[in-house]
This record gives C-alpha cells, sequence and structure tokens, in this order.
C-alpha cells in the first residue's frame, strides 16, 4: 500500500515551524508495512491544495493530510477534500456535543466560529479527537482512502495511535505486526560497531539491523516481522543475544531509555544514594538525574563548585593540589568526588572538572578535557576525557559519560 | 518567484529523521522575498525522483532540492537532474582538488567511491562546499532554475548563506532587503499581548507584525522591506518605539538572545556574583548559567538542595520553618537564598523550592507550585508561581523565571 502524507498551513511553508508530523507518520506507518513514497507540503491556498491532494490520489493509495480542520477561514483541508469527493458538509454530532460540554465545563464563551470544527463530509467515517475539538475524517473512494488529520502534533499522535492505526490495520487486513527491540549503547563508534556485527547486518532478513547515531550514543535497532508481537520476539532473541556476546558490555539501556533513568532505577533498587561537584558541567548533571520523578530518594544534594574558593571550602580540595596539579587534573577530580560524598552525607561521590571552552585551554589541557571521579565503597577512579563539540555539547557528553560511569559502579563492572 | 523545495532520501521518507532543512531554507527565502509554494520529500528512487522534480519545474520557477549528493549508490539526485537537463556528468576540478587536499591531510585512504562527489553536470554552475566534499550545483533551463544543495543541515545552512542566497540576489536582480527585529517577552499571553498591539498588528503593512510562541516566552517580530537595511531599520524604529512604550516591561531581549545570556551580560557588567540554592529545578539555573563562556567571572558555585537535611545543614533553613511552613513555601525559598548567598560568598543569591511532578502534591499544594526569591543588596523578595506542563516543562519554566527575576534585579525593577 502506497501513502503519501500531505501537510497543510502556510506557518510551515514559512518556514516558522518545523514539520515533526511527517516523521512520526512515516516511521509508525513504516512499522505496519505501510511503504510512504511522498511527504508533501502545501500552504492554504485553495487551488493549490487541491491540486496537490488530487495529484496525491493518483500516485498513492492512501492520502493522509495533517493540519487545517481548525476554526478559522484559513482551515480549508477538509472542504477540498469534500469537494473532490462531491459531499457536502453537515455537523458531527458527537464532536458537537463534546465541543459544547467543553465550553460550558471551562464556562468560556463559545465563539461562533467554533462550530466549523465539528463540520464533516457527509457520510464519512469519523475519529473522535480526545485532545482537542476538530475531528479526523476518512472518506473512500475508488479504493483510494483520503484521511484528515488535526495538525497540532499532540492531536495528531494520540489520533493516530488511537484510532488510524486500528481503522488502516482493519480495513487492509493487515495481520503481521512489526516489532522492534533498540540496543542502546554508550562509549563505542558507529563504524567499530558496524565491525563487530557487519556479518549480522548484511545477512539479516528478517530481523533486520540498523545502526543510528544519537547524541546520547549509538542505537542498534532489531526489527522483525511476524503474526504476532510474541513470534516477533522470538525472531529477535537470537540476534539480540548474539549481539550481547559481540558488544554487551557497550549496551547500557533498552528501547532508548534515557542514561538517568537506569541510573535511578539502580539507585533506587540498591537504595543508594549519589551527590556530584560539578565544575565545568555546572549542574546540568544533578539536572539530568533530577529529571526523574522520585529522584528524591536517591538524590540528596550536589554542588556546583565553579571557582576554586568553592572547591577548597566546601569539598576540601586541598589548595596544594589546585595550586601544583590544577583546577582540571585527575587529582583534583578525585577531591572533588571524595568531598561531596562527605559534605552530603552520600553513598556515592561524583565529580566532573573541565574545560567546556571555547575559552580557558592551555597548550597542556585544551578543550573538552574533562576528568570525572566516581567513588564509593568499592574504591574511587578517575576517567580523563577528551570531548569534542561545542560548550554545550561537552557539558552533555560529560553528564553522560558520569552517569555511565556511576552505572558501572553500581553494576561492579569496570568503570575504566 | 515561486519556489518549490524538495527534501530527498529514504531516512526522510522512513521517518527515522525529521526534515529541518526546508524550514530553515523556507523562512530564509522568504526574507529576501521568494515564496515558497511547495515543500516535497521523495526517496532515492530514480523514477519518482524524477517525475517529482519535473512536476516541480513546471509549477516553480525554482527548485531547490537536498540531499543526494553523496559518495553511496544510493546518492542520485544530481544524476536524475543531469538527465532532465540532458546534460552528462564531468569533474569539478576545484572540488576535486580540495576532496584530495583533505584525504591528504588527514591522512586517510580514500576509498574510490568518493570520486563521484565531485562530478557535476557539464556547464553547470557550481557551489563549492567549505564544509564538506560534495559541491552544489545551480543548472538553468527555460527561464527556470534547478539547484542542488548537500543534505547534510550544517553543509547546507553553510552553502545556502554564503552561495546560495547571494546567487539568488543577483541572478533575480534583487535591490531590496528584509530585515526583522525581534523583541522577546515574557511573563505576558499571547492572546493578552496581543490586545495590547492588535492595532499596531492590524494597520501595520510596512513593517509587519507578528506573535509567535516559543517555550522561552512570546516573540514579536517587526518585518520591513527596503533597499538596505538601514533604510529597513528606519521603518522597523517608530513601531518597536511605540510597541516598547506599550508592552516593554515584559521585553527582555531583542533578537532572541537567550536570558541566561542577557542575565550574564548583566552581570558582569556590574561585576555582581551569583550563587543558586536549587530544590525542584536540580541544578538546570546553575546549568543554563554556566552555558555561558566566560561565566565563572560570576557564577562560583551552587548548591542542589535536595532533601531538608542540605537545606538546613549548608544552607541553614530553620528546621522549625521546614516543620511549620514546610520545604515548599515562601519562608524556606527565603531561607535558601539568603543561605547559599552567604554559603558562597555571592551578592546575590537565588532560592528555588517547589513541586515539579508527577508526585508529591497535596491540596494545598498542587504540581508547578514553585516558589523563587532572590536576595542582595536591595533585600529579599519571594514570589509564588503554578507553573503547567511536565516535570521537565515546569522545571525549565522555573529557571526562566528565576533568571528573569534576576534581570529585574540587577536593572533596578520591580521583581514581584
Amino acid at each position: 500500500m502506497r501513502v503519501e502524507l500531505i501537510t497543510t498551513g502556510s506557518e510551515l511553508l514559512l518556514g516558522q515551524i518545523v514539520n515533526t508530523n511527517s516523521a512520526y507518520m512515516a516511521s509508525h506507518l513504516n512499522d505496519i508495512g505501510f511503504d510512504v513514497l511522498y511527504q508533501t507540503t502545501v500552504g492554504d491556498n485553495y487551488d493549490r491544495m487541491k491540486t496537490v491532494i488530487k495529484n496525491a490520489l493518483e500516485r498513492a493509495d492512501i492520502v493522509i493530510t495533517t493540519g487545517g480542520l481548525g476554526p478559522t477561514q484559513g482551515d480549508i483541508t477538509k472542504y477540498v477534500c469534500a469537494e473532490i469527493m462531491g459531499k457536502t458538509m453537515v455537523t458531527h454530532a458527537e464532536s458537537k456535543k463534546r465541543m459544547d460540554d467543553h465550553f460550558r465545563e471551562k464556562n468560556i464563551e463559545m465563539t461562533e466560529n467554533n462550530s466549523r470544527q465539528v463540520l464533516v463530509p457527509e457520510s464519512a467515517h469519523v475519529f473522535i479527537n480526545y485532545n482537542g475539538i476538530a475531528p479526523g475524517i476518512v472518506q473512500a473512494c475508488d479504493e483510494k482512502v483520503l484521511i484528515n488529520l488535526p495538525g497540532p502534533p499532540r492531536e495528531m499522535k494520540d489520533m493516530f495511535d488511537r484510532s488510524l492505526k486500528p481503522f488502516l490495520r482493519d480495513k487492509f487486513g493487515i495481520k503481521h505486526v512489526i516489532h522492534s527491540v533498540v540496543l542502546d549503547t554508550f562509549d563505542i563508534g558507529e563504524s567499530f560497531l558496524e565491525t563487530k556485527i557487519r556479518d549480522l547486518i548484511l545477512k539479516q532478513y528478517n530481523p533486520t539491523l540498523a545502526l543510528l547515531v544519537r547524541p546520547s550514543g549509538v542505537i542498534i535497532r532489531i526489527t522483525a516481522k511476524a503474526d504476532s508481537v510474541e513470534e516477533a520476539k522470538q525472531l529477535i532473541q537470537p540476534v539480540e543475544e548474539e549481539i550481547y556476546s559481540r558488544v554487551g558490555q557497550y549496551v547500557y539501556a533498552v528501547d532508548d531509555e534515557p542514561m538517568e533513568n537506569v541510573v535511578g532505577r539502580l539507585l533506587a533498587a540498591k537504595k543508594i544514594t549519589v551527590s556530584c561537584a560539578e565544575s565545568c558541567t555546572g549542574g546540568l548533571l544533578t539536572s539530568r538525574l533530577t529529571d526523574i520523578a522520585g529522584s528524591s530518594e536517591y538524590v540528596t544534594g550536589s554542588i556546583v563548585s565553579y571557582s576554586n574558593l568553592v572547591k577548597v571550602k566546601h569539598l576540601h580540595v586541598p589548595e596544594s593540589i589546585l595550586a601544583e596539579k590544577g583546577a582540571v587534573s585527575e587529582e583534583t577530580a578525585r577531591y572533588m568526588a571524595e568531598g561531596v560524598a562527605k559534605c552530603m552525607g552520600t553513598d556515592i561521590g561524583v565529580g566532573i572538572t573541565g574545560i567546556a571552552g571555547p575559552g580557558g585551554a592551555t597548550e597542556q589541557k585544551p578543550v573538552g578535557l574533562v576528568y570525572i571521579s566516581v567513588t564509593g565503597d568499592r574504591g574511587t577512579y578517575v576517567v580523563k576525557n577528551l570531548f569534542s563539540g561545542k560548550r554545550e555539547e561537552i557539558k552533555y557528553r560529560a553528564t553522560q559519560k558520569a552517569l555511565n560511569m556511576i552505572r558501572l559502579y553500581l553494576e561492579d563492572k569496570s568503570v575504566l
């Protein structure tokens, strides 16, 4: 089944917003076996939109539009589609009732133009909008299907998952499922990873393997097609195990779980507390740790020690170390980790000191040089890193590395 | 001049990456007066791509493709375009020399397929790629212009700004410039802002006014068309002044300067230091302050005080206050701000305590309740906030509010 996605709206044509709807729909349609062959964006111009949609209905079997279902005069998508299908508009009773209830509950006066939102072409199949007012619309003609979804991503995604996917599976008798498992790796480059599993990538047909580079690290996606999720999992399992046996030491999570989540789970399960002494990361590591709901179980507090004075006074880094080795040194990182664990009374302490740039570098200490230390009952470890990128990238990479070190420390694995 | 943008690449069709190229090109083309009427995405399929490009050349005057200029067999865009124009491929000498030099300098062996990257259609106009290997290509035929740019956003953007924009201005004799000034506001909603300046929005033709909602706040864009930047600025100035006179108290920056930058500039100029006691924001405020190069001038250190024990021990929040008023209270925020300023020895102290959710709420203290305090030689102020959104949104909004309070404090304006 060939699909064309049409995103409408002048703010897309003007480049005021980035189109994220197409990527979401394309990847999910692909997962259930539909090929997206074209994606088109057109503005709120009646004639151009009509030509684009008619052209799409010629070259694709399923055409899905997003946007242009709202209350304003610029919202024309469903009128264009109704005209193409030769239908008149009628009020969708259930959507109208939901809208009236909504305005009554919120105690807001409903402006007249809102009634446009609940108009649909006669005899259309309708998807209720559980996150907004305008319903989704499905029209079929000559074995082609024309679908209108709302433009706001939150409304579109929910309707896509809740209504459109089951509708398409049912309508096109899709029995198979596509199921993926993602292995999230860290500290291994894409090309090195590829050499380790190239034979698997080449020989696999079902499941297939793909490597994708993310800021958090490289991910390995294993995708299987089968009659049930259970069966797909059985196809994936031996490949997953083979990959683990080769590069398992680099895998920190499955299915894109953020590293701070993995670390948080371990800390909570083991009832271990953590504190951080952050210099070049400026609080970002603790902020990531506390992005996780419930992190107050294991984060008591941290110290951002930007100045040497704070390092000395609060973390008890000896002044002699700062004078002889410098603030960015293995020794300072070690004292910072040990100092913050003591000062905050936590089981584990993390110390990070480095040069995030663009200034501050010397011949011996370039931008991106970051020492990270983890301390606890297994002893103290320090890793020297040289990260590339801009200031904010170096900060992020340092926190990702620190989180991974905490993970390895908690899992009794080699931190170095 | 009607423009169609064509992005190519199967990773876009599969939804593996979000298309950011189209928005970038569209907004910049719009700025110099070109109307983008269509954006199309097509995969690396020869026949489909050919049909899409031919169709585009029929309905637009300028067709710009991105992607498909690389070394692999899947990179077909320029071959499709050469065939449409009836041209054969030749090596572009300057690009070849740059590529050879590049591999020699890096001391990497050049694989044979790289030579494909420097092939261009005979008699084409060529844009050197200063951030990669594959050059950009311009072909003209029957008053239509067909342009190929590389796909990686970094390469595309530089080539767009450095070569394509001057080329288009020159080719189409564009004398005028479009110049915009952006006023960044905070703490005022879009609809309230609109009521304050609606008459200006409606009556303006040149410059025009637009309101856009960003996570950082609402921005007001004033855009003028004139024969020179100087003249455009003169058109903008009276409108900008009028807006300032009405809503100037909400404007914290111009031209999308981040709030942490504005605050950093003020702190550096006034030689004032700052420290933060962060509870629910978990270090994010200090991380944002230290995203700015040179922030070690005014950030000495901060304390993330997640637990009550840390609030008592390091910030000297009285236990009686925590017991009677609670950790999330006006009084605790005040003690935190004053405590951190003292403990870190800074001129200004900031205290943030709140409920980021999703757990931790009570009937009196809902998710999103955040007290923020700023202290210094002007005295101590506390603001009670109720932020909406998810955990990470509440964290971000609290830091944006705190930064704005620091700014107002430094500018001797009302913080409340």
